[in-house]
């Protein structure tokens, strides 16, 4: 008690001493990692090769067949010294990328992941199965091939270009939304934060969304984009383990007709600009909406926040990075402080 | 100046006061991500697809034909408030692996990576190309395939068990090499972290290393195993932005006609245990000393240490993991501090 006490004392006035536009130290009581998940799959009739792993190197025998781990999934975790947060955050990424989603942004400011952290939740950042620090699996397990996406594609696709044919290798030549806050100078480095990914591991990946529940929570969880799907269905599979869900521009939606379950979860959906413009949004944020909306029908508690409306323009669907991503993320945090979501004094 | 020296005062306190067992919280002046390095290709003469990302989604075009962004290379990094390093400190793993070879050990203790952060360390902790955040390239941009590792491979190979063999799906059948330091009771959530690797990037990946050793160095470089050769060689290239490095178990060193570059670059190898009874790892113990006997003979300042015969018993190829990881970390963290690599009072 007292250690916490002293340390916030003294980050506290540090805040008021440093020197102007200097941020305050990050004060952890641990940081690390862990894998959940996955299972074991067998592997046989396949020709032993013998693989030199380094060029000059000792070769190695490695006999394909046998039994492989697959499936897992990776999560990081930063615990403040001073918690705030009633309960930890889990951050869930979009499809085609990853926990880096969460981290600095492309142009070298502070994501959300250090933002909730400076706030005082506990954070999980992670990658989902396939993606990132999880690994892949050998051939034959995921159905189909990865997708990897051109550099051109997330540009005209995240409403941050004027949608197809907006994209230029030259960027004064690529046709920006007007008034975008997407800091697209830094764009090349967003593409280098973009993985390949398959389309057919939706099971997979959800399965190890609950072994994280399983393992952090009762939590609040964050999702992105593809992990709408992810974030409804882990929380109706785990209904009491999950105080809040945050939905960002879910891309997929849990089960409707299991909408009750989410009835005592506190849910912000929250929409960034340009969707009317777009020859997919609309139609993206309407199953959202309507998902809202049975969830709502069973009694639940959802707000749905389109940000133009409260007077935040200029949105891409990656707005987590956009340069106004610090007043969204005190948007997020009011809406969870007025939930009830952070200890008591 | 003056918060630092609160922050320290304050944490210092922690330290006597603080409850048995409860380590000190890590306080970062800063913490964070990037991508270095990678190149464009272009693909041409693929059919456009249609694919849903999400089931149940909005089905969106995608053209394979276009430019692609390959190769680059993802770096994290911990910025200790109380920075005690001269320089800052780059963690290099080993093939098949990732960043997270330095995070949390399978057994859930502390890695090397919190280790060398909380004793001042600025840490650049990072994913080789192809590798974890990094991603991997589409076809054709690589020669062959990735090679996936059985759960049983690295029990054989890395000095855990007793070679071919040695491993049981069963963990009480298993033959563990007498006396290993390996939490082996811990092996499953190891072999979680292994990834996926191709056995034809060892250019691309030195060129990104290369371009981390550009964007954060004067530095001093740690690596591990396959990324002997990249440390090696790396140092190599950039020997004036090199200020020491410390190779663990390489399996691979650099240009033995050039070692006369690294003969101001204080060097350190450190090899485990059970080296004389495997099959493979003498001759790569031989490759590492006759590269460190090149680099004397050109003037350099080359301290090789097997552990054993220090007195520090039972260590596998993933010594960063093994139980007794906190006892080599200090031999390394002594050895830096000796060659003069930590700020003066």
């Amino acid at each position: 008690m007292w250690k916490g006490l002293l340390l916030g004392g003294a980050l506290a006035m540090t805040g008021v001493a440093g020197p102007a536009g200097a941020a305050e130290p990050i004060s952890l009581r641990d940081m690390g990692s862990f894998h959940v998940g996955g299972r074991l799959v067998t592997i046989s009739g396949k020709h032993v090769k013998e693989v030199t792993f380094t060029k000059g190197g000792v070769p190695a025998r490695i006999d394909p067949n046998g039994t492989y781990q697959v499936e897992q999934m990776y999560v990081q975790y930063f615990l403040p010294t001073n918690e705030t947060g009633a309960y930890p955050l889990l951050m869930w990424h979009g499809g085609g990328l990853t926990g880096v989603t969460y981290e600095t942004t492309p142009d070298g400011r502070e994501g959300w992941l250090n933002y909730f952290l400076r706030k005082g939740w506990a954070v999980y950042n992670s990658d989902a199965v396939e993606r990132g620090l999880s690994g892949f699996a050998p051939p034959d397990v995921f159905e189909g091939d990865p997708v990897f996406l051109t550099t051109a594609n997330p540009f005209e696709r995240f409403r941050i270009g004027q949608g197809a044919g907006s994209y230029d290798p030259d960027p004064a030549k690529r046709k920006v939304l007007p008034g975008n806050q997407f800091p697209v100078e830094a764009y090349e480095q967003f593409v280098k934060q973009n993985v390949p990914r398959w389309t057919t591991t939706d099971d997979a990946i959800l399965k190890a969304y609950i072994a994280e529940i399983d393992k952090v929570c009762p939590c609040v969880i964050l999702f992105h984009s593809q992990a709408g799907t992810f974030g409804f269905k882990a929380a109706q599979a785990r209904p009491d383990k999950v105080k809040a869900l945050i939905a960002i521009e879910p891309a997929g939606v849990g089960d409707p007709a299991k909408a009750d379950l989410l009835k005592d979860i506190p849910t912000l959906v929250v929409y960034g600009d340009y969707i009317d413009q777009d020859s997919r949004w609309p139609k993206i944020r309407a199953t959202g909406v309507s998902f809202a909306e049975a969830m709502k029908k069973a009694g639940g508690t959802v707000d749905v926040i389109d940000l133009p409306k409260v007077g935040i323009k200029g949105n891409s669907h990656m707005m987590m990075m956009d340069k106004n991503n610090v007043q969204i993320a005190d948007l997020i945090h009011k809406w969870m402080n007025d939930k009830g979501l952070t200890k008591k004094p």
